[in-house]
This record gives C-alpha cells, structure tokens and sequence, in this order.
C-alpha cells in the first residue's frame, strides 16, 4: 500500500483528488488529505474508503513531519509560500513531492539537496504554469528536431466564462484564487519583440492588449503576464527574436478592467479609512476628487475618458459599483474591497461553466522556410464544482504523481515538466481524458 | 569650548556649516564635521581654524563611538537610514542630536530611552519637513488662542529655480537630491477634503493637480504629497474638515513628468537590459510598443495622447530625451537611467539661483465667522553653492543646535519642532537672517 499525501484541499484540488481515489483501489493507493478546515478535507474525499481526510496545521511541526516521514509522495497544494518548508521536510525524509506552483527562489536553492537525496520536487505541474511548458516544449523540441530555427514564441491561458445564458457584459467570473485575479499583472511586465526588450507598467498593462482569433472559439484580449524573460532560459530559448506569454480575457474586458487599475482600486498596501460604512458607491467614490454637485458616475466617466453609456460604464453598472449598498466588511485595503464587492456577482452560479483557453504561436525557420505553428487547448468545465480549472490544474499533478510512484519518472532535483519524459507521459494521459492541444501548421 | 560633531557633508550641508563656523568664535565651538569623502568635508570647512574636517565611516563602530562619546551635540546629514543607529549612539553618550529628515518608525521607539536619558533628539528641522512645521504650527496655535477653530488646511512647497535668462521650458533643474526627485509621489497619496478620506495613485498623481497663484510670483501648479492624513495628529488637527499637503512646480511641469510616469520610466524595481549600448532614443523606445516604421516620437505622442508639436513633446526634445547620445551608464534601473539623463541639462549653471517657495493656506471659524490666513515664504538662493535650498534646510538645524547648546530648549525625548518653545526662537532668528513667512489675512 502506497501512501499519498495531499496537502490543501481547497477549490482547486477537486478533480486532482478524484483522479486519485479513482486510481487509488486498482493501484494500492492510501490518499491522505489534509487541510486546514477537516471539512474541505472530507468533502474532497467523499465516502471513498482510500482517501483518510485529516485536520492538518503547516504550522504543527510534530505532524508535518510525522505525516511527510510517512508518505511516499507529497502532493503540496497549500498557498505557495508553503512550499520551501515542505519541501524541505521531504528532503529530509527522501519523500517525492509535485505542486503547480511557480518555483519560488527558496525552492531553487534547494536543487542541490534534493539531489544528492536522490528525490525529484517537481513544480510548476498545473495548468499555467504546467500544461504550457508542456505543450510549448513539445513543439519546440519537435521543431528542433528537424532543423528547424525558432524565431518567436506567443503564448496565452485564460481561464474563462464558457458562453451561457447570463447577460453578464464582463463574460467572466471568479473560476479561480479571486484574490490572484485583483492583483493579476502588479510589478513590471517585460518581454522581446523583434530583439527589442519592451517594459510595460501595471498602469498601462490593460490597454496594450493583443486581439487573437481561436478558430471556433473567436477573439480573444491578450495582455502581458509578468516577466516573459525569464523563460529565455528555462525553454532555452536565448537568441530568440520575439517571446511573449499573456493572459486571455474575452474581447472588451481589460479596458473595463483598467477603470479599476486607474482609480488605485486594485492597490493592496494600505488600509482605507472608514470601510465598515462605504458603500460601493463610496468606494469610487474615494479615489475621485471632491465636487458635492457631481454625480460619481460623471467624475468616473470624465476622469478616465469614458464614454457615459459606453461598454465600461456597462460594465461597472453591471457590476454593482454605484450602488448604495454596503460593501460588507469592516476593514480592508483597496484591492480586498474590490475583491469582496466582485465576488457579489462574479461567483459561479448552478448553471455556469467555466473555460480555460490556451494558444501558442510558434514561428520557426526550417531549411530557409518561414514556417508557423499553433497549438490550441480548449476545455469548458462540468458543473460549477468539476471545473475545467479544477482539472487541467489538478490532472497533471496527478498525473504526475502516479508516473512518480510508478518510478516511471528518474530525474531527481528541483525541476518543471519541460524534459520529454516528464511531458510526454503526462500530454498523453490529459489527452486520453480529453485535454489535447490541436496542433495546427499555418505555413 | 563645546564640541558639535556634524555626520555628513552633502551638497545641503554648505549653508549649515557654514553658519556653525560663523558663530563658533564668539560662541567657543569646536565643528567637527565627519564625511565619508574627506574632499567633501574640507571642503565645506574651508580654512577656518574651528572647523576640523576628518573622514568618517559610519560603519567603523569605534570611530563612531569615539566621535558622539566626545561630542556635545550632533548634527546627522547622513543619508536618512543612518540616523536611528546614530540616535542610539547619542543616546548610550547623553548627546543631544538634531536631523532634518522624517521620523522613520524605528526613530520613534527610541522616545522612551532618550527621555530616560535625558536628550532630545529633534527631528525634521530642515525646510520642508522642518519651516513647514514651525510656520504652520505658529499659525494654528495662534487661531486657537483666539478661539478660533481651524477647518482646512492646505501647505505647499517647491524646490524651484529661480526665473532666469535660461530658456528651459521645464523652468527645473535639480537643487537637492535628484534620485528623491525622480522617485518623488511613489506610493499612494492620502488626504481628506470636506470630510472626505481621497486617495490618489502614483500614475494619476501628476494629473491631479491645484493651481495656486502667489502674488508677486505668479501660479504655480501642486501635486499632492503622501499621506497627509498622519499630520492629523502630529498637528492635532483631528475633526479638520481639510487637510492637504503638496509639492509645487512651475505650470506645465507635472504634464510632462507624468509622460515619464506613464512610461514607467520612474520605475525603481529592475534593471534594464542592455544598458551600456543605449542611447536616451531606445530609452524611451523600449517603453513603446514595436512598430519599425513609426518614429519614438510618433509613438509616444500617439500613445499618452500628446500633441507632436505641444508643451509636453517640447519639454521632452529640449531635455535631449529623444537623442541618439549614448545613456552613458554600463547598467541601471529606469530611474537611475532616467535621473542620468536629467542630470545632463538639470544641473545648475553658475548664472543659476534656486528658489524656496512655501505656502500655507488656513481657514477657521472665529466668532462664527469664516476666516482665511495665507502664509508665503519666497527665498532665492546666492548662487549655484549658497542656495536657498541649502540654506532654508541648513539653518533652521543650525539655530536649533544653537539652542540646545545654550540651554534654551528644554524638551526631552524624540520630537518635530511644533512646540512653541522650539519654533519660536528659530522662526524668528530665520526671519533675521532674510526668511520670514508673510501673513496675510484674506477674511
């Protein structure tokens, strides 16, 4: 009997969880999970008889030891400041480990260590980061391996609102951290364009968006994410001409998202004064200028250049941010406010259903031929629980982690899925369940 | 014969020292003035026989040590993150010590141990913090004597130059440290207008601008400066209706400094790559989308909504910005670049004269009228050494190091100067020496 430790069981470790019970009976599995809140736990694992549910505090140095000591896999799905000290844990007890999040510089630093004790912390294994190394490292090794010279890289991930019913003019809802989503794009954005380096400030992220058709799926808004440099070396990449991952949002919604990123209402390092009496009216109210004779709707418009009738204007009305009604919540910084007033309309309802969109372009010389390829995943979700963000970021880990106890996986360090026989096994068995990215060659 | 041991000899230090030296004959001093650049410290000691240049490391503990253990007062012109490790020091020796820089929070736990022991430890005693203090204070205490109650109260002050022969349409150069002027207003501002908490981001900041007209100087343009809201208790002017402190510039200025806001060209937080083979073109260049066929200027004109031929495009060519010079750096962050090429045309000519001007505005209620103080200082400095900025940071630190020294403050603990005690003798041995605050009673 194998054990698994899961460690977080929050929203997003749904479909991972299932993937593992579902295997556990036929595999010699125990899934241990543990959370913060033993209900989240419970919930996760449902009646199944494999899966033991568990009160578990990071904090608790006795029990993290305990319970990673008698693993013989780590899954960490907690906040990713977490990560270091566990990986630190299974360092110490020989223990495997995978997460989906980023590699944090701490977790670096211990590449050495993780080596030399012959394990392998495998990071960045969701859906983004994860599935998009995978997917771009594939064509790219395949373009290498005929000749061929890669001169651009454009990838995107969304994750979405399929097209329903709702009349919501924003198409979009929480399907993921909404707290990530307020605070989506701070710090600078960098990237290369025609071997020219390009930097873009948060307050202008919004507006220098990208239009990308998705056959069968229409056009989708691109803007920046974070520090696409980077990636020069982790795809080794460097002499490439043009690189540049973004973020998808369906047409129209960062230039409403930007209203918000003008005012400040996005800014997450002060407390506002006086919250437990704003409405959401006062609220934008905050951060325009003073004028008792004008109506905020008027100040906003005139302010930012907004047309008054026009589709941000819709939007923010949609949205509920002129209304008279109380926010809610006795303190808070600008970012948590915004937060907790969106939640209000964008939380999935019964008959949502999410979507996650990812494309990359490739553009490539091949025996003195300019050649494109581009590569589309599109997954809509089950219900508003069986999220299509639940699975492509919890499939892969999962995936991951029986290819690992299967010791079908040898490499040992620190490492995200970019090396073949991480990514092969891992696209293969996402595309049996219905995850595949179509690959298509424009030229 | 007393020993005043002044830390530092920057560029603000001219007007200080010197004054120290004027006196130290009559007065029996000995200016021990200590600086990490000998040159510097001689310099600003000239061949007077009272003065004792020496080199000094802040980091060399012993010579610390031995330095405040001999000295009767200290003066600490050091860079502001130094002063509260030579408050300690002051404190452990029972040394008066006197700064013109803001209270940092770890200045303001050590009140307990220097009341303990005896000293003062006087802060923000320079120009701005330092006369705004004293100036304003003395204005708000004599309302409330009178009974009257003070419901707004508005303060600016610019750091200018003096108008001149030079055809600098930014009517700017540098007169104190340029990298605070390049990285000035980041973070958010905070004030409360009618009751009203308001709050500005960075990159809206240099659009939300007050016109102010100073008779005899004409309009100047303020921007809003940090959080005025902490100066409810620091003046005690809880229940005030308005509150609102500033920084002034000529008109136009803050248009043409927001296009370096908007740039992100400010930005503090990365290197820039590439940097060595830049030339101030692929600057401004590599804040611009890619398009080899449109011109920098073209972009950005097209991009911040600029007319090509306007006042801010203007400035911008006059600054050289759009120049293919080499940057003339090997590395740096955009504000470092930025503050680089400034400096090139921003630095004063020996025709140059600096300009101080600082304004307060008061309304109150007296006898259920509504009353209206202005208060204006106007100084203009000697030449390009003696500056205004020099002196008006340099001799309010001075008098008050007099003061202490002669026993004629008595307050213990760390402390601004907004007791009447402390303002008082200084404003008025300012307005001696040419720096008086005009009042004027609009109502």
């Amino acid at each position: 009997m194998k054990k698994i430790l899961v460690l977080g069981a929050g929203r997003s470790t749904y479909s991972l969880i299932n993937y593992l019970l579902e295997q556990a009976g036929q595999r010699q599995w125990k899934v241990r999970v543990g959370d913060h809140s033993l209900a989240m736990a419970e919930e996760k694992c449902g009646a199944h008889e494999l899966g033991e549910p568990f009160r578990f505090d990071v904090n608790d140095e006795a029990q993290q030891r305990k319970e990673i000591a008698a693993a013989d896999l780590v899954i960490s799905m907690l906040p990713a400041a977490f990560h270091p000290l566990v990986a630190q844990r299974c360092i110490e007890y020989g223990v495997n480990m995978v997460t989906a999040s980023y590699v944090a510089p701490e977790m670096r630093t211990l590449e050495q260590q993780a080596r030399e004790k012959g394990i392998l912390i495998l990071n960045e294994c969701g859906l983004d980061p994860g599935i998009d190394h995978m997917s771009a490292m594939k064509v790219i090794d395949q373009v290498r391996e005929n000749g061929g010279e890669l001169t651009a890289f454009e990838t995107f991930t969304g994750g979405l609102l399929a097209p329903g019913k709702d009349e919501n003019p924003w198409e979009y809802k929480f399907t993921w951290n909404p707290r990530n989503v307020v605070l989506a794009g701070q710090g600078i954005v960098k990237f290369v364009q025609q071997n020219k380096y390009k930097y873009i400030p948060y307050h202008k992220l919004f507006r220098r968006t990208e239009q990308v058709y998705v056959p069968g799926h229409g056009y989708f808004e691109g803007y920046a994410n974070r520090d696409s440099l980077k990636y020069l070396d982790v795809y080794g990449l460097q002499g490439i001409k043009t690189l540049y991952r973004g973020t998808f949002r369906r047409p129209g919604f960062c230039r409403a998202w930007d209203v918000f990123v003008q005012l400040g209402a996005t800014d997450d390092s002060y407390l506002v004064e006086g919250v437990a009496q704003m409405t959401h009216r006062d609220f934008i109210n905050s951060f325009l200028s003073y004028n008792p004779h004008d109506s905020v709707e008027l100040k906003l418009a005139h302010y930012l250049g907004l047309d008054l009738e026009g589709p941000e204007m819709h939007r923010l009305k949609w949205i509920g941010m002129f209304d008279q009604t109380r926010i809610g919540l006795e303190k808070g910084t600008p970012a948590q406010i915004l937060e907790h007033i969106l939640k209000k309309k964008w939380t999935l309802k019964e008959e949502d259903r999410d979507m996650i969109v990812m494309w990359h372009k490739f553009e490539y010389l091949e025996e003195g031929k300019e050649k494109e390829i581009h590569s589309t995943l599109v997954a809509v979700g089950d219900d508003p629980v069986n999220t299509a963000m639940s699975k492509t970021v919890g499939l892969p880990v999962g995936i991951a982690a029986k290819l690992l106890l299967e010791g079908k996986i040898n490499e040992k360090g620190v490492h995200i899925p970019i090396k073949r026989e991480i990514y092969d096994p891992i696209l293969q068995e996402l595309s049996t369940l219905g995850f595949e990215m179509i690959e298509e060659h424009k030229k």
